[in-house]
């Protein structure tokens, strides 16, 4: 890079995929990646382009020559130009959509008219479909002499009636194999599901997963077929809520490797300040019991192990109820089993961890007391962290919020509030 | 299902999607699962089998008739009878096995041989091949002459050498839109990524998701084709994956929430067993300083708002450490940015919660010196935790150890000591 040589450049990224220059170019310093886009003119292509996250790219949009843009986006599909523009702002959008052609920019703009993150947005608008009561012949001969307006990529041809709506899929495995005059309605698939434009991405992820769809045709609020979303981008988006759910969980919001210093702080701060907050309260308790403690220093020696054991119990079932919920395995029907097993296990671990704990305080400090003390509030903290932990995240969920957000700060405020009151409360009726 | 009404049941079953009726399966308690499958005779089918989750299953083939085991299995295409059997304990392997046409069994038995988690375990052996140098209306020919023995579903012809070594793939749509004269090697696909049997299905699921693959060729050691890959059974082993990851961060190993208690126990064990180990350890660092806390026991009310917060720090740091790794974000070439960027984070949040806190604790005790210590002792916290947040997850990634698995307990153990450590050690320097 430091050469500026273009070719040099040119060697080295040719033999590359797309998704592999994008994740070099994601994983270089910025000014880096100015210089050697600088040199590599007309290198960057759209593919390229749509495969860099979203802060890098909007970054490299912001001083990518106009016509390096054009280059770029000319060459996409609908979807791919929908992934591109839908997080810009409305300046650089608008140059984006200039250079497309005419009819490409109505499908781009259609698909940006849906809601984010819905299948509006994921969905390819350039479609394969047939009427039904076509032939296999008739239909390859279509396709045939349309060979060059199809997409790219495609597996399967929609059968619609005459008012397009879209009635079944013929693979065309099946399509291929069968002889000229066999109608296409025969040869449809079983399964046949259909997604509204408004579905949010991650259902139609997961409806993907769930029926091992290949492809799906889109359909708008009258039933009529609007587009088609190809499994590669379910998968995408399931990689991504995925990530989401770990990210939230942890507290770190829609964070990557590649964010910048003042963004990763600004992002992290909220959950360091909820966690401030609930530490606080945590603190207020122990406050309650300063006399006690004072009676006693071994107190607060081992009152964190158990607020500790808990917070750990606690974010165990948790993360089981929250993934639980996100594959839908958590229903109304086995709430309540499931409740149930998290106290019992949590009654049968902490029986475990009480005796050893008791066995431990005992042995450390020479006091039988104390020994019962931490083992009665083990006991009592890890059966509360597994109703906690399932309890919570299922209100939230049943409220409407997404539980891997705001559930980790209430299961922890809990399991270190029951934890230290607990401890220190026996430890005020027992040993003073 | 208390009424023992074969037919009532059949009618609720027959519109659900096997993948619906296996979560159904899951949901309901063990002795209703057997009493439905008892009255429900011969309605499990192998689809249903396939779809319902490991530790079910295995209860479920415990008391399923031989006959019905023969129905469900002989429907199966072999990458799901193997999915099927091969966790299976060997008696219960056998049994299936020995149903199977010798054909079907041969192709299972190669599947076996594989590695557990290879792409050889994942692939499905029925290709649809041809060789390099056929027309697409040679193809179609073929394909329609043997269209009874071509897999149920199929989006690529996969072109062969005559030594059976993969050269190229050619999307259905490609072939079905190309005149019949057309060479296959004329219309193949410009990306072309072939799967060696023995690699791990991570790394698999990784290469269909960086370069969205629909299908991939599965070539032994020699390079021959011996098998085919298909999106869906990528993008299921993404999310067990990604579902793997998560659940280990919270050390939780394999769960489901259909477990049972005694199993949930056994998993959740050794995860607390090690943090009851990191707990002492830093109840050890605390006891080191009992007579600073008998001094000022507002000491002991403080501590664990910094060890949490670190512990926070920590976690996010790591959360975002190990899911770049398995991303393959966080590479040689950026791990020392990275490392900068999360002490920078670090010592940044430290920064304004240490002037937070250090103003809490001083108006909460009247101490100016308590609130200098607690805010020192909250940034020293927070830049170690950027730093073991990013640096131990690296490490134990660099000697092959699962990240996700293992650095929970060291970074919150290293923020647990740090964070005690550093506020009761400059407390005991400064105050007494």
């Amino acid at each position: 890079i430091a050469a500026a040589d273009a070719a040099a450049i040119d060697r080295l990224m040719e033999p590359l995929h797309a998704a592999d220059i994008a994740d070099f170019l994601e994983q270089i310093e910025p000014h880096e990646r100015r210089r050697l886009l600088e040199i590599w003119q007309g290198g960057l292509d759209g593919e390229i382009l749509s495969e860099i996250e979203d802060s890098v790219r909007e970054e490299i949009l912001g001083y990518l020559s106009p016509q390096d843009l054009t280059d770029a986006v000319r060459e996409l599909e609908s979807d791919d130009v929908v992934d591109l523009v839908e997080y810009l702002d409305d300046d650089q959008q608008e140059a984006v959509l200039d250079v497309l052609e005419p009819l490409d920019r109505v499908a781009v703009e259609k698909a940006l008219a849906y809601p984010e993150e819905s299948a509006g947005r994921l969905m390819q608008v350039e479609t394969v479909r047939a009427p039904e009561h076509w032939t296999v012949g008739e239909t390859i001969d279509h396709l045939r002499a349309h060979s060059d307006e199809l997409p790219e990529q495609f597996y399967h041809v929609i059968l619609v009636d005459p008012r397009m709506k879209p009635v079944g899929n013929v693979t065309l495995g099946r399509l291929m194999s069968s002889r000229r005059e066999v109608r296409l309605a025969d040869i449809r698939e079983d399964l046949f599901v259909t997604i509204p434009a408004t579905q949010d991405e991650e259902e139609v992820a997961y409806a993907f997963n769930q029926y091992h769809l290949i492809t799906a045709p889109v359909v708008d609020e009258d039933g009529r077929l609007v587009g088609v979303i190809t499994i590669d981008d379910a998968m995408i988006v399931l990689a991504e809520e995925n990530a989401e759910d770990l990210l939230l969980l942890a507290g770190v919001g829609e964070s990557t490797v590649s964010d910048r210093v003042v963004a990763t702080t600004r992002r992290r701060f909220p959950w360091l300040a909820v966690n401030l907050v609930t530490a606080i309260l945590a603190s207020l308790v122990i406050s309650l019991f300063e006399e006690v403690i004072a009676g006693l220093v071994a107190l607060a020696v081992l009152m964190p192990i158990v607020a500790s054991m808990g917070g750990n119990a606690g974010t165990q079932s948790l993360t089981v109820a929250v993934r639980a919920l996100a594959t839908k395995d958590l229903t109304g029907s086995n709430v309540l089993r499931v409740i149930r097993r998290e106290v019992l296990v949590g009654m049968i671990n902490g029986v475990i961890f009480a005796v050893v704990m008791g066995v431990i305080g005992l042995a450390w400090f020479g006091e039988p007391l104390l020994g019962v003390v931490i083992a009665a509030a083990m006991v009592i903290n890890l059966v509360i962290a597994g109703l906690a932990g399932t309890v919570i995240p299922v209100a939230l969920d049943r409220m409407g919020v997404d539980p891997a957000l705001a559930s980790g700060a209430f299961v922890t405020t809990v399991t270190d509030v029951v934890g230290f009151f607990a401890f220190l409360g026996l430890a005020a009726l027992v040993l003073l």
